[in-house]
């Protein structure tokens, strides 16, 4: 079953890397195929390359710029694995006001610029069971 | 762009959570609606709770029917959170034999049964990069 449009729906599991090179070798040997080039998003600090999983879902590789960054500082601490999954909402500010009046806790106090010019924040783990939960506008594909 | 159905597309994001009855309101919050009923997998200790995210993929919440279950043990070992991901293929012991010559390692000598009447293995983080991936046929949906 296909959840509506407008519901909340996967955009991507997002999975930190310590090389894009070696580390996109997995998901190609499982059978995904990754889309064509990659996108420094220098406000994160992150490398990014994408494989399409299902109708809009997609895995997500991130390799940091650098050690002190986000992604760095949590493959030094925990290894490469999982960092987040990422929902697709039509509007982030609002789903934002939404779920902190139900006493959820969000990273950033608004909204900031992800991959793919999208507007997105996200959930702490706190608050939903040890799960990172980025919300997004989700990438405007080119 | 969907994958072709006979590529490796996601079947499920497992969480492992202390309760269903708790865990549920988050994704319920975030704009998820679960699929009714839930299912003991007895083979595995764990009740398995299911919510459509995309096309094919869902959200598994994995509670634990005891402390001394692999699910059980996670939970003590790391807390609640992203336990594995699962890509449904065509046949699992053929995609097993083709990732072994490539060197992967799996969890299981041969694949078992898993939720849904599937059949289901899983290829040991040590081999992918930190992510415990799952490999099934898919649930039987009734």
């Amino acid at each position: 079953m296909l959840p509506e449009l407008k519901d909340c729906i996967l955009d991507h599991i997002a999975i930190a890397v310590t090389s894009l090179d070696d580390r996109m070798r997995v998901w190609e040997d499982l059978g995904l195929k990754f889309e064509p080039g990659r996108e420094l998003v220098a406000d994160q600090g992150v490398t990014t390359a994408f494989a399409p999983i299902d109708a809009h879902g997609h895995i997500e590789l991130l390799e940091p710029t650098g050690p002190e960054t986000p992604i760095g500082k949590f493959i030094a601490n925990k290894g490469e694995g999982i960092h987040h999954i990422c929902f697709r909402v039509p509007d982030v500010a609002a789903k934002q006001i939404e779920m902190e009046a139900r006493g959820y806790k969000f990273i950033y106090p608004v909204a900031r610029p992800g991959a793919g010019g999208c507007m997105v924040n996200f959930i702490h783990p706190k608050s939903t069971g040890g799960v990172l939960i980025e919300i997004s506008t989700g990438r405007h594909h080119s």
